[in-house]
């Protein structure tokens, strides 16, 4: 270990040569694997002995060990030491996301050679922005977006061969996420809408001021879903449509958007003159229900009025891959623009997402170039992205794929869903319980409501007042189950029935994980029935004996 | 073997499961130990046999191999095999970046450590997004904020203590690179420059429409020195300014923002009444040739005028860590926001980017809320951020600064400085080259005049044909250097001279990795000496004998 990093800990010349040679001896190389084994198996042992959302510390202690803000002159800890604080110290204090009893999010357990593909990619350091910096990993990419289009639009096979390494068309783009995915897909869209006129251009080139002026427009707008993803406002924010302008339409008794309010602002909206439609977003499905829009409709009513459609799959996009359930996406290849994540239903590592477009064009409406990077008519891939500078993800995904084939995929992404339903039947089972949303894919949202609420809420009387106790009443329960460390939902607000009149907090669980069980299903519930229990009389006299 | 992967290519819910399961069994725990260490020595072999931009394969040659866009239905490798193509396909079919030899572009070789580092981060596979995905990481990435704020800002230790932790104010987010950091830094600009007045909130919520006829203004602008990075053109454009409102102001004679331009134009501006500055930004250093705007000059400017003052520091904010060129970024503490990247200079793999604000509610501006995500009031850390879901890069970041201590990353960073002054110093004594740009930090630009041609450009004939010639003839010691595969610089296109009025080929050379020597650069500039004179009979007969 002397020969591999220093004894003393002073940074000098001959220390730091060190770290960037890998060393050749037999003895440093099997310290360096060493600290790998520790790696996947220290933090291994971490994720069999806890389970749920870790011991309990309360953020403020925990804060106090993390107040510290000067940067040390010389170095403090070895590699090994580092790596033993990350194991004894960090691991049991961070979130053990890859339980099984871990169900309340879409982050969950990931396949444990795609720690191996991340090193491969951290280790290979490649920067896909350009093709001087990852050759064939850019070709590679190009490869892999090809095929999730094809999945996705299903084109024929000229068209692929026509696209697949064609350096002038883009066919999608990697992002670090659905955030950018979405982001993106809008960009493109908001650039798209208003032709050139005159001295304007494009919005990208003029701004807003010159593209409304020309068009003699005062608003421009993106119409979603009230379920669609935060990311959809934040676009609307950011790409300066302000947003507000991302209107949000009412679901109806299915939880999907509802057509009839939409078809009617659409019209609304045309008969102003003032206002252009950006796009219209369908989800498949949303983050909160997993509920999947009507997009064969949603994709008539943006054929009949020229409208670019979007969906936000990047939830659902995987299901593409089942043959048993890729039916529930129907309508998705008529979109012209889909989000999928990469970090969700592909179960690759943070952070990961894509955005696809059916006119392999499109993207030209972002494009940018750069005399030291990104030239015209390169394969340089930063050239119609959001990101600048970006890793190798194309590569994780493309081993994944064939690791485990569409079929592997489609194994995880059928016990999901299969899981979810028999979670949902579970739940309906228990009468203190309230299905609130059905799974339509691998998302059930529920409640507790006590029976003796129940009764009440059936008399019609105090409605409200009753509706603030189970909002209080599942608020604790989440907090509880939480903080306890045994397993973990987590908690949104939805309309508890489709004709209330506000959001009600409901339990939200997410079944990816392949290790979940229905026995562990049941646990969680009873543990929720137990907590209730022991709070019932003291918090909620109301629903005492 | 057979209990760890499956034997047979076929994807079922028994191989499922083992690819979720680690291992118990000491024989399969060996084997992932093994497959690690091929990744670790195995690439590292490709490293050491391989210098330079790889070998040379036709783009067009290596596409063909990668046309096929299906996706196979069973698994069609098993691990060990996707690490094995992995090492003897993929790897040397990418760009060696590691190599001292390559010096070509701002990706480089990193600490072996940051693999194990990067492994960890996949291992635990945390989501900053949100404290219930991420707990102790989060609380770490505030700290690891704050040191780095200090870093730059250097406030008193009851600022820091007071902000620390602080769930209500944020000092600096982490992105995926330095454009998102500068987008995020000109959104926070342009939704701070525009006061609440009426029915009109904020850009960000009213949209531009609004904005502009609340305030009666035609056009909002950015002024940059033309050396700005691309990423600010592109985020005019995705925010909605137009990328033509992102202003390239000239450089005068030290290759830095020309002041009296930028006056000049600052009082033009806003004597039409119609347009609002949003931002100024100062490089530090510039992509192309690593020049340091003169900040302290230009924060007098913006304070004098009341403009958003952000500064790119992407490439030269870990400057700031050595006590001995920290000087050069004087001023740099005067910004309302400065981005710096992780790739970079901090040796991390790809990707990440941070952005700082001086004022700590500065991030407010652009503040998202989701009853599932991102509650009010929480750490939940996703809620200022343009991102989503996001790993914590924090943590290699934090590991990194203990194991290599400030002095270590100083170490690294003086070396890049020093050795680019002893490289000009060794163009400038060869008769054929011209250094174009000295380097203030790591980046050198130069380019071959030979002698032949330099003698006719001093007699002032024929100097556009000879411009185009010296274009062409740098054009290709660049390419058939990368070609050969020994080493890489890079091209951009600068003034060749600062009076010129045209842009001329130039070679560019980024040294950040600590292993290139004297010798090597020297090598490098023999070779294209080399090349010169192989070429030079047959393409370049003016420069004949």
């Amino acid at each position: 270990m002397a020969d591999l990093l220093p004894t003393e800990l002073i940074a000098n010349w001959q220390t730091l040569h060190r770290v960037f040679i890998q060393p050749e001896d037999e003895n440093s190389k099997k310290i360096l694997v060493k600290y790998m084994e520790k790696i996947l198996f220290g933090l291994h042992d971490f994720l069999n002995k806890h389970v749920g959302v870790t011991e309990e510390i309360s953020l403020a202690k925990l804060s106090e060990a993390y107040m510290d803000t000067t940067i040390n002159k010389d170095p403090q800890k070895k590699l090994a030491d580092v790596i033993e604080d990350i194991i004894h110290d960090i691991a049991p204090r961070a979130v053990n996301v890859a339980s099984p009893y871990f169900i309340g999010h879409m982050t969950s357990a990931i396949p444990f050679f795609m720690v191996h593909l991340k090193a491969i990619t951290a280790a290979l350091n490649q920067n896909v922005i350009k093709l001087e910096t990852s050759k064939v990993l850019s070709i590679l990419e190009k490869q892999v977006i090809a095929k999730m289009h094809r999945m996705v639009y299903k084109q024929n096979d000229a068209f692929y061969k026509a696209h697949v390494q064609n350096t002038q068309t883009t066919l999608g783009v990697f992002t670090t996420g659905g955030t950018t995915a979405n982001i993106t897909a809008l960009w493109v869209a908001r650039n798209s809408v208003l032709f050139p006129k005159g001295d304007f251009k494009s919005i990208e080139e003029n701004g807003f001021f010159q593209a409304l002026k020309t068009h003699d427009l005062e608003r421009m707008v993106v119409l979603v879903s009230k379920r669609g993803h935060f990311s959809l406002k934040k676009a609307g924010g950011l790409l300066g449509l302000g947003n507000q302008n991302v209107i949000a339409i009412d679901v109806d008794k299915n939880r999907q958007i509802d057509l009839s309010k939409l078809k009617a602002l659409i019209q609304k909206l045309k008969s102003d003159g003032k206002t252009k439609i950006v796009a219209i977003v369908g989800l498949a499905g949303a983050t909160e229900t997993g509920i999947i829009d009507p997009l064969p409709q949603l994709a008539d009513i943006c054929e009949e009025h020229k409208i670019h459609f979007h969906v936000d799959a990047a939830w659902g996009g995987p299901v593409l891959l089942s043959e048993k359930y890729a039916h529930l996406l129907e309508g998705i290849e008529r979109a012209d623009s889909v989000t999928i994540d990469c970090h969700k239903q592909f179960y690759m590592p943070m952070t990961a997402g894509m955005v696809y477009f059916k006119d392999p064009t499109a993207l030209d409406k972002i494009a940018y170039y750069a005399s030291y990077v990104n030239r015209r008519g390169s394969v340089d891939l930063g050239i119609k992205t959001l990101e600048g500078s970006r890793e190798a993800s194309s590569l994780i995904l493309d081993s994944a794929l064939k690791i485990m084939g569409s079929r592997g995929y489609a194994l995880m992404i059928e016990h999901g869903i299969e899981t979810a339903r028999i979670f949902a039947g579970k739940i309906r089972k228990r009468p203190c319980f309230q299905v609130v949303t059905e799974p339509v894919l691998n998302i059930v949202t529920y409640r507790m409501v006590p029976e003796a609420i129940q009764k009440k809420l059936a008399s019609g009387d105090q409605t409200q007042h009753l509706n603030e106790v189970l909002d209080t009443l599942n608020k604790n329960i989440q907090r509880i189950q939480r903080e306890a460390g045994n397993s973990f939902v987590s908690r949104t607000q939805l309309k508890a029935f489709p004709s209330d009149d506000h959001d009600s907090v409901v339990l939200r669980s997410v079944i990816m994980n392949p290790m979940t069980t229905p026995e562990i299903l049941d646990e969680i519930l009873d543990e929720q029935e137990a907590i209730f229990k022991k709070i019932a009389g003291t918090h909620f006299p109301l629903t005492g004996p």
